[in-house]
Parts: C-alpha cells; sequence; structure tokens
C-alpha cells in the first residue's frame, strides 16, 4: 500500500490517498489514540468513492473516531470498464428511458460487479490491519449487495450498516440467510428505483438475530443527516 | 392538581404523583434548568402508569431534561371499570385462548377507551402547562392509538415516537392521515399478536412529511434498550 497524497483536515481527520497494486483508495483516520476500529465505506452499486456524498459520510465518521476506507474496486468509480460493463449501463439506460423492467439488466450488471469487487475489498482490508493505528473489530457501511457478499466471506466484519437503495442479485438475497452479524438497514421509503417490498423482504431474510431497520419517506436521495448520527451509534455499540 | 407524595431519585429527578379530580397521574421532573419541555407518556392500551417498564422509560428520559407525565385515563390502569370493558375483556380472553379472530373485540374495547381516555389526557395536560418549570412544546411518547388521537385533536402535541404494537382502532386508522407532526414509530419486527403489515400500512399513511420507522427483530416485548436512547434523541431534535 502506498500513500500518494495526504491532507490533514479541520475536524482532526488526515484524509489520505493510496494505491495497492491497481486499486486506489482513500483512508480517513481520527487523530483521537490510536489504535481505530475500522470501517469499510462502499458507495451503492460501484460509484466513485470520491463522490461528495461518501466523502462527507467518510469525514464525519472518522471524527467520530474511525478509520474510514473506501476504493474503486474492478469496474467501480473511474476504474476501466470492461466492454460488457459498458453496454450493460447503455442497456440499462435505454431500457429505463423506455419504461422497460429492468431486473434482468441490473442482474447481469451488478452480479458480476459484486463478484469482482469483494476481493479487492479483502484485499485491502488485509493492507489497512497492517498498518499502524488501525485495529479490529471491522464495521462495513453501504452498498447492500458488496456488503452481504464481504460479510458472508469475511468472519472480520463484525456489523453493517447497509443503504437498501440498490439492486441486490439474486446470490446475494441468498446469501443474506447465513448473515448473522449485527445489521442496521437504511431503508428509503419511496425510493423511486428500488421496490419496498424487496427491501423489507431482504430485511425479513437476514439470519442475524440482531437487526434493525430505519425507514424515511422520501426518495433515493433523501435520508436524514440524523441516519449518519444513528449509524455512527450503531457502530459504536458494536465496534468499540 | 395536587401532588399526594413525592420522591427524589438519584438521577436527579423528582417523581410526584397527583391526582386532578378523579385522575391519577405521576409527574417526572428534571432538576436541571427550567423550564423543560414536557412528554406524555402512555402505557399502550390503557395499562396501568406504574408497570416498571413504563416508570423505567419515565425515569430516563426525565433524567435526559424532559418533564414527563402518565395517568391512568377513565377505564385505563387501575381505574375502575364498566361492565362493558369487563365484559369484553373476558370475551377477548376467551376468544384469544380458542384462537380466533379478535379484532371485532379489540376494536369494540380499545375504540371507547381511547375515546374516553383522550379528553382527560388533554386535562392534564392544561394542568401540567400551568406548573411552573413546564413548558412546551409538547411531546407524546408510547400507546399510538391514543397518540394518533391526542395528535388530531390537540395543536399543542408537536412531535410523537409510538409503539406499533397494540390495536389501532379504525378511527384511528383515519385520523392518521391528519397528522403532520415529526413522528417515529417504532415496530417489533415479530409481534405476535400485531400484524406487521398493519402497521407498515398505518407508518404508509400518516400525513406527516417527516416520519421514521425503526424496526427490530424480536417480539412484543423485545423492543433493545438503545430504542429509548434513539426515541430521546428524536425528541431532542423537535422539542429542545
Amino acid at each position: 500500500m502506498q500513500f500518494t497524497s495526504e491532507q490533514r483536515l479541520e475536524e482532526g481527520v488526515l484524509e489520505r490517498e493510496f494505491t495497492l497494486g491497481e486499486i486506489p483508495g482513500t483512508l480517513w483516520t481520527p487523530e483521537s489514540a490510536a489504535p481505530a476500529p475500522l470501517i469499510l465505506m462502499a458507495h451503492n452499486n460501484g460509484l466513485p468513492k470520491n463522490q461528495p456524498r461518501l466523502v462527507a459520510r467518510a469525514r464525519i465518521t472518522a471524527a467520530c473516531g474511525y478509520a474510514v476506507a473506501s476504493i474503486d474496486a474492478a469496474g467501480c468509480g473511474d476504474r476501466p470498464r470492461s466492454a460488457a460493463d459498458e453496454q450493460a449501463r447503455a442497456e440499462l439506460r435505454r431500457a429505463m428511458r423506455a419504461g422497460e423492467q429492468v431486473d434482468g439488466i441490473f442482474e447481469s450488471f451488478i452480479g458480476p460487479l459484486v463478484e469482482k469487487a469483494a476481493p479487492e475489498w479483502r484485499t485491502t482490508l488485509d493492507a489497512l490491519l497492517a498498518l499502524p493505528g488501525i485495529g479490529g473489530p471491522v464495521g462495513y457501511s453501504g452498498w447492500m449487495a458488496l456488503g452481504i457478499r464481504l460479510a458472508a466471506a469475511d468472519p472480520r466484519i463484525a456489523a453493517a450498516g447497509f443503504f437498501a437503495g440498490g439492486y441486490v442479485p439474486h446470490a446475494q438475497r441468498e446469501e443474506a440467510r447465513q448473515i448473522t452479524i449485527p445489521l442496521l438497514m437504511l431503508l428509503q421509503w419511496d425510493d423511486e428505483g428500488n421496490p419496498r417490498q424487496r427491501a423489507l423482504d431482504l430485511f425479513d431474510a437476514f439470519g442475524t438475530k440482531e437487526k434493525t431497520l430505519h425507514a424515511n419517506l422520501g426518495g433515493h436521495t433523501g435520508t436524514p443527516w440524523f441516519e449518519l448520527e444513528d449509524g455512527n451509534r450503531f457502530f459504536d455499540r458494536h465496534l468499540k
């Protein structure tokens, strides 16, 4: 892992860009006493890690005493896309404009994206936990489909906060039954592109005994600010 | 309003019993600087105000800087029950033992209970707000059916936390559409006697733009302790 730049933020957080082989990442660490528990923060559907909403969440969470890391995994963020990915995205845009059913396209697009992203997140996790000042246990926050894959595959993930606003492939809907770590699922009640009942069914399916659903009125991007605080309090209960 | 006893608690809370005409009540006030915002706290389905779970919630909420009040309204708690009430309760027990549909019995029992209780809560609210050291705005916590009635009838109620585990009469399900104050609804995902879908439909029906649902795995009495903290943070956002 090579750090390529760093910036000290007003809120007492060090923000560093890094590369790990081909993987570009960002690590936010608090100036408070080490070691800090680590939270992996992934943007929904592979959106870039430098999107302002993810960066704002990461900075605030780091200021609350967590090391936070995000990467652009293969096919995500600004990383090169395969011809198949580009084609799937174009087909998705066309189908959405035409008002067609898009589940099949999402399945063929998000399924492989999750499968390719998960190993890179785990490689990153290995490298992060080897750094001084970063300790376990490890939390996960954000993109639900990837989080299910990681939590099912990696016993180091001890608690997860999932955002329900994204397509969850069949494989992850099945894997949800195996998840037994504490969960907080965040649902926007009127998320245009994500059927509410599907999220409720998935919440029901998770195998964990300690799961909480927070639902708020509003569309996909309308999550109220206090849910970030609530999410960090959830992590405080399980990681600190 | 006559205070009949008082007790100073370790957590810096003064607990006073009072009577207001025929209405017995308890008032918990913090020793912190007055005036404190007021929260009316009602136990589900008219259960007694002196039940340990309600008392524990009230004490912790008062220690967080709120004046908290609860009463046993007409037909509730240890107050005398009408012959019709006694008959409905006996019929309810019989029907539940027999595994019969009990909606009709609940409707005939809870509906009038709410109608009779609401005016006594409003009379109590008048008296409480006339006391020194108690200010607005006013919050409501607990029994959902009564809370809907009060919030629909009384513009002094500024925010409400509802527990979904109780029968909500038809009249209150209709009134829910008129409610426009901020809401937090608490749902136990596997509440034996209270169909989940009915609670979700009611959450959907509330007219307010600022509503949040917290659902946790488990049965009727399994609400996790952190929901009390979350509830008080909800009130902090709207009453302080």
